[in-house]
This record gives C-alpha cells, structure tokens and sequence, in this order.
C-alpha cells in the first residue's frame, strides 16, 4: 500500500504531493501543526489535538481551513487510505499561497496539508534502560505555547542530542529552569514521591500527553506539583521522563551523561506510562 | 513574459513551481534565504550576500547546493529569463526533502529555490514623508544574526505595524534597546550630529546595506558610533532611518505616533540615502 497525503483538497501520492514555494509555510514558517497518535487504527485524544490546533490558528490569526466535523472526516480518510494501524497522524495548516511580503496576505486561503505514517513500537531498550538527555540554553522565541512550523531551533537541539548520543535536549531558560524538550514534556519525580513538570505558560508548549496525564493523575492518589524546576533539581530527583504524542512517556536515565536515581527506569515512569497507555488503549477499542 | 522560478536544477513556470510536502523548509524552517537586490539587471552587493548566505548555511550545517561561481551564473540566467532591470532576486536554501525527523537527514541534498520579480520604485511619499515605525517587544530567537526562514515574529510584527498604519515594527530587547526592524535595520542621528546603529551580535541581522553603508561613511567625515540605544533616545533623537536591500534606505518621521525631530526626513537620511544610491549605480554601471 503506498503511502497518501492530502494536500489542498485532494488526495495524492505521498511522494508526488507538493506546494507551492510561495506557500507562506515554506518562506516564512507562518503555519502550525499537530501529531495525533494512532493506535488500532483510532486517533488518540483527537479532540485535544484539535482544540490545540485551533488555539495555535487563532493566535496567529489563520483561518481554519474546514469545520472541525469536515476535518475529521479528511482525518479518518487519510488513515483509511494509508491503512495505519499503529502510527501517527500529521496535519498541518498555513496562512497559504500568496506573493511574498511579510504581512498577511488579503487574499490566500489557509492551506492544509495531512499525511499519515506507521509507526514501529517503541524500542523495548528505551523502556529497559530509559533513555538520555542533555541539556542546552533555550534559544526559542518567546511564544512557544504556540505548536508552530518555525521549529528550527528545536530542529538543532535534537540533533546536538543526537549526536551527544542521547534521545532528547532538555532547553534550560535564563533562570536556570527546564522548559521542555525539543519535542517532549520534562517531568521529574521527587525523593519524596512528588511529580513535578512546569505549569504552562508562553514559554513550553502545552503538550497534549502532558494534558491527558495530568487529567489521568486526578483520579489517583499520586502527588503532582505544576511549578518550575532546575536543572540541579532533576539531577537531584528519584526520577525523571518526558512525554509526547509518538512516544507517550519514555523514562530518563541520564542527563548530561549523569545518572538520575539509581541510573534505571524508575516505579513512578512506569506506572505512569502504564496509566496513559491503558487510557490510548479505552479510546482504541471504545465504538 | 511571465515568471520562471529555478526550482532544484529545473526552470519551471513561477505558477506551478513547487517543493515537496516534506521539504523540511516546509515543515521545520530548516532552511535559510538571501533578498538581492537587482539594478539595471545588475546584482547590487553581491558578494556580501553570497557571504552571508554562506555564514547562514554554516551555522545550520547545511551543505552550499553547489559552488559559489555556479550559482552566480544560476542567479544570472533567473535574472536573464524574468528580465528583470529594477527588483528583487530572492533565494532559498532549505536542508532538503526527507522522512519527518527533527534531526539532521543523513541522506538529503539541499534544496535550492530561485525566484526574481520587478519592484516598483519606493513611492515618493516615503520620501518626501518619511515612514513611521511603531515599537514592540522583541519576541525572537536568540540566533537573530542568522538568516533563517523561521520568520513567524517578523511577519507578526510587520502585520501588527501594517495595521497601525505604520510601515515597519521596530523590536525592543528586555533591556529597553531596539534590536531591529521585522525586515530591516534601525538606526537614529542624535542631536549632536553622530549616526548610531546596533552593533553586531546574535540579536540582529547583519544586513548587507547597513554593511555596506558602514563601509560608504568610512570615506566621509560623519561621525559613527556602533552602539545599542534605547526607544527613549530615539524619541529624541534628530533623525532616524531603516536600511534594507529592497528599500536601500528610508527615513522614519514617526515612532508610535509620534513625531522624529521636526516630522520631516531629514538632511542625514537624505545623503545617506544617497551615498548608498551611487554605490549601487557604480555597481549596475560597471562592466
């Protein structure tokens, strides 16, 4: 089965699908995007995603390109046509086609462009061993509550992890705080048993696992405090993991090449990835 | 004779001239641009673009897509078949089309997009009147001295000064100082007669008129100072100015609303204005 995309209304071959190189996606970064996970062919907290995709346009003043009723649809017809079991769902919206000039152009319509992969499980030793971070100054801009393409710096922070062999960088704000990772939500757990991840803010993006988690969190007798950490104090924690939507929750082992805990996936990463795979699990077999 | 793009190797018609959904200029910013200016047919600085253009691919680690005298010789045929006398050449490097993955692709070639269109002379009213600019906090990354196609918070604050009826945004650093503008750079005359503009560093593009203009005052007898000053001493000042390679140099006669020493452009911007306008006439008359 060869794979689909859909771009502007119609539904192309994945290698042939293209835009235009006046599209304001391409010259100015001037779009947003989402990553819905999908599991047995459902797409996971769906409505999440779109709020949040909503949210993103509305602060850049882009219009949506259909209702959200037509754009599920389009959704649930991407994934038909890639025939996606497990993987993952992209869409992405842009201010569209126009002559370029910085400012909105009066005439474009919004483009949108969805395409759809599988994705190979998780790898058993990141689960085993927990996966490594490092940590870099965080160079983004100041509105990073908004899920947009201008995603360069946290294209060179990913590949600075790669290439320091580990998985993710932890960004580390002026004050010494974590932010987030270039793709993924931080969170440590306390010596005494406390999960800790930043409160949202302009300067993390409001991840939709991070949502979902802390939604799921309520309903145990877990201990949760949204507030900043430091550096030191993930260094110094039981614990440490970060979540997103292609991963759901990996746990952190290292931090700049220093061993968190006991240097092994930790009870309360476990637990938690746990949580919010049985949670994927209810709405992949829900009707 | 309508437009032709160079699109990766190929001329196409500029309508249907289009890059692929994961060229990862499309869904990362990954990917830089240089804005030529052209006279007389004649590329103006062309070589201090090409410099820059080689500073930008650099910092990312993006490979050059071919040799600096292959690509001149590109940048003259996209000039020859849009024949262009008066405008712009504009041109875009991006990493290059690849699987969705924030680190760098082993196996992408860069991908090169070159267009050009006339420009229309800068209205007169810009000079008779000067331009006005309005003021807003710096939102941007902290590697503004790179030319990358994120360019999300300069099209943000460009729209934002369109609708206050202003021509540009200057943007203000935390410390109270104007970085720039959205697509050009800052710089005001004090009252006891010295020219000050932004020294260079990772807050601002290093423009190539200011550059060269910097180099034009060298052979005259203003005084020149490279320093930071703040929207207070602009406020105050006798003149100000924006420079940039589509406008070359406009005088600013309003800052948020309120009047640039007399209201009117004043002696300074005039010949700067045209010390930098014989530059390039030497340029586009040489042989």
């Amino acid at each position: 089965m060869s794979r689909i995309a859909y771009v502007n209304g119609r539904y192309q071959p994945h290698r042939a699908a293209a835009v235009h190189i006046e599209d304001r996606g391409y010259q100015f970064a001037d779009g947003v995007y989402e990553v819905v996970p999908v599991q047995r062919g459902k797409l996971i907290d769906e409505d999440l995603h779109l709020d949040r995709l909503e949210f993103s346009l509305g602060e850049l003043e882009i219009a949506a390109p259909m209702e959200r009723r037509a754009l599920k649809l389009v959704l649930r017809e991407v994934l038909r046509r890639n025939g996606i079991d497990r993987g993952i769902l992209y869409m992405q919206v842009t201010r569209g086609v126009a002559p370029r000039d910085h400012k909105f152009p009066v005439m474009a319509r919004p483009a949108l462009v969805i395409t759809a992969k599988r994705l190979k499980p998780v790898p058993a030793k990141y689960l085993e061993e927990g996966v490594g971070v490092i940590t870099l100054p965080d160079l983004r801009w100041k509105r990073c509550d908004i899920k947009t393409i201008a995603l360069l710096p946290n294209v060179l922070g990913k590949q600075r992890a790669a290439e320091e062999g580990a998985y993710e960088a932890w960004q580390v704000d002026p004050d010494g705080n974590v932010t987030e990772g270039t793709s993924t939500n931080a969170w440590i757990v306390t010596k005494d048993r406390k999960i800790v991840t930043r409160p949202l803010g302009h300067e993390i993006l409001p991840g939709v696992t991070r949502r979902a988690l802390l939604e799921l969190l309520q309903a145990t007798d877990f201990t949760l405090e949204e507030r900043s950490f430091t550096l030191d104090e993930a260094l110094a924690a039981a614990e440490a993991f970060l979540t997103s939507s292609s991963v759901y929750l990996l746990p952190i082992t290292r931090i700049d090449g220093r061993k968190v805990g006991n240097g092994k996936p930790g009870e309360f990463s476990k637990r938690l990835r746990q949580l919010y795979l049985d949670h994927a699990e209810r709405q992949a077999t829900a009707a």
